[in-house]
């Protein structure tokens, strides 16, 4: 029985959350709805469309292709350009074989735990990281285990601790570089131990890189550059701003290839067809250098948030250096960050996201602001902020 | 440990089969690499691509929104169009409210399948079925269970053995009805009987309704019109010929919409943007116009290949009355259909499927025809078939 209603479900259901972040927009739509103006910093989206590019592409690929069912693995030529993408940015042969176009990252999160998980497996994770880790886990009825991080380890997992909290049930670690909400990336090294480390166990490490491409403190290096027998999470939707198309992929260990085919079959029969055929001009260069051109862009505004937000009295003790998210501690302001970030949307007109979203060790001192708008919208929020506080 | 490997995966990973008809193919697109011309026969998708007025919806909505995610539970417009559909096209109310668009049939049964399955509880289904229900119960730990059914009761689950098949374990009912492989439909008095008999022990039944639109035995009710309290499933894939567009819809009981929504949130943010606008245009007169004669076109093939199968010795004791699937019985040309269908691609260049991929009760005895080529092709087919034979 679900803790949140009488109706008959599976018991799972009672460990799967609502995201918080919903509330406070379903909430922000019903004020512009009023006539209210708000400024979103709380939506974990570009502002910015698909680029033109990729449009066009999608247009002729639905005035000139059948688009039925493709191959479950996706189509090749969208896997070679992938395999063609690793090598050339980030200097790391990654076959076209191993390479899994799925529905978002979302379906990678569901087609790598789907074969991983067995019931009762500990999964390892930060606390705070993005919500649907924990989901994802729990679905396939293995057990989310989320371990305190600080700023002092950038808000990311180590080595150590990885080590002194596996135990015999423990499978696997479920780690983002850069992570939602906090904005930090991990050290190489650290990785580096914490895949050693796993290994050595027999165990699975899934490196989700959504937030790879969106960086701003030099190239960050993909953690396919430190193994081949780990899972890497990849998504259209973030630094190639496609959203709402569904579309991402995962590099799986070569031996897992065939596995994932056989799941992947059955559960989506193949990633959205249209998405596929578009994608294929995301790689191009002259697409690369306008989404480059934006990446710098979502710099400008966090150069601009982070003193703003800094100024005003928020705690953010680590500077983010990826994604588009700060992760501030509000402690100043606010015993509990869930009625603050209901005060500042209803009294200040601004929507952002309590921590609650992200796990419980930090959750009721911090919030989450996303610079996914225009930096005049930024200005305004913040200037909103700072007159109600 | 998987019986197919030796390399860790979750337990549940050696209750997931291949599809088989996937190997058919494969070897049928290696003799076309070679240079041989194959019928292929083996294809569950229609060879008609999504109608022009869908295409240009999308091509209008790829150049006017920014398609970023839209609700979890789809845009507002479609589920309308959806309830309007339902009201106008079966003359049963459902509320736009109980319309919950997904990515495919498969993000359906992934939603209510995760949201219902626990870990050990049965659920009846009727062995030949679509391969992929039992996979999904798998994968959320549940135990599916088949039970043979026979031409008598036109391949169709009885309420006679629900009930007596019904034990404390038992959870739920899948039904498909028009079922692939069998093309048949079940009355819907005995599927009235069924819901009656599983709500009474508190149960779920999920309907398949994905071949509704393509039936030839005249207007085929939706289980909606018997129930309120069950779970049915639809497509854009089949019969509005939008199977690489990943779009179709559940209609669930009005209190279980909100536990889907959240996991729907974490488990796929969203069902594609793209294909979510494209639909708009499915439902429109026009649009339906053309997908009628589409059916009509169907039809048309299935009245050609029922008796000139027939002709040649195949035992098809029930006609089938929807989809575009023949389930044949090859006992005359071999023991084993796996064989058969393999001797037919080799030596007369037809793809079928083995009666395998639907389960195991007639599996080694029964072909499945798709009549998803042009009647010339059809045609063609058949003929080489019976100089083989």
């Amino acid at each position: 029985m679900n803790r949140q209603s009488t109706i008959p479900l599976a018991a799972r259901m009672a460990g799967i959350e609502p995201f918080h972040v919903m509330e406070v927009q379903n909430r922000a739509f019903e004020l512009e709805a009023q006539g209210r103006h708000i400024v979103h910093m709380e939506i974990g989206q570009p502002d910015f469309s698909a680029p033109p590019q990729v449009i066009e592409a999608a247009v002729e690929a639905l005035r000139s292709r059948p688009l039925g069912y493709t191959p479950a693995l996706g189509i090749a030529e969208l896997r070679e350009e992938i395999a063609r993408f690793y090598r050339e940015r980030h200097g790391v042969e990654v076959p076209a074989e191993r390479i899994i176009v799925t529905a978002g990252a979302s379906g990678a999160f569901m087609l790598s735990l789907g074969a991983l998980v067995d019931p009762g497996d500990e999964w390892l994770m930060p606390d705070p990281c993005y919500p649907c880790n924990r989901h994802f886990v729990r679905l396939f009825e293995g057990c989310p285990r989320a371990l305190p991080v600080d700023e002092q380890q950038l808000y990311q997992l180590s080595a150590a601790e990885v080590q002194r909290n596996w135990n015999k049930r423990t499978r696997g670690v479920l780690i983002a570089s850069p992570s939602n909400p906090t904005g930090t990336t991990i050290p190489p090294s650290e990785l580096g131990s914490i895949i050693d480390w796993v290994r050595s166990q027999r165990g699975f490490v899934i490196v989700d890189e959504i937030y790879l491409g969106l960086n701003y403190a030099g190239a960050l290096p993909t953690a396919l550059a430190l193994d081949d027998e780990i899972f890497v999470v990849n998504s259209f939707s973030k630094y190639f701003c496609m959203t709402g198309w569904r579309l991402g992929w995962m590099v799986a260990p070569a031996r897992y290839v065939r596995e994932i085919e056989r799941l992947a079959q059955n559960a989506f029969i193949c990633p959205p067809a249209p998405a596929q055929y578009a994608a294929l001009a995301a790689f191009r260069p002259d697409t690369i250098a306008l989404l480059e051109e934006r990446r710098l862009e979502f710099m400008r505004r966090r150069d601009f948030m982070l003193p703003a937000l800094r100024a005003l009295g928020f705690e953010i003790p680590v500077t983010p250096t990826g994604a588009f998210y700060i992760y501030a501690g509000c402690e100043r302001f606010a015993d509990d960050s869930a009625e603050f970030a209901l005060r500042l949307l209803e009294q200040a007109g601004v929507a952002i996201t309590p921590g609650i979203d992200f796990g419980s060790h930090l959750a009721r001192s911090h919030v989450r602001f996303a610079y996914t708008r225009a930096l005049e919208g930024l200005k305004e929020g913040v200037a909103r902020i700072g007159r109600l506080l």
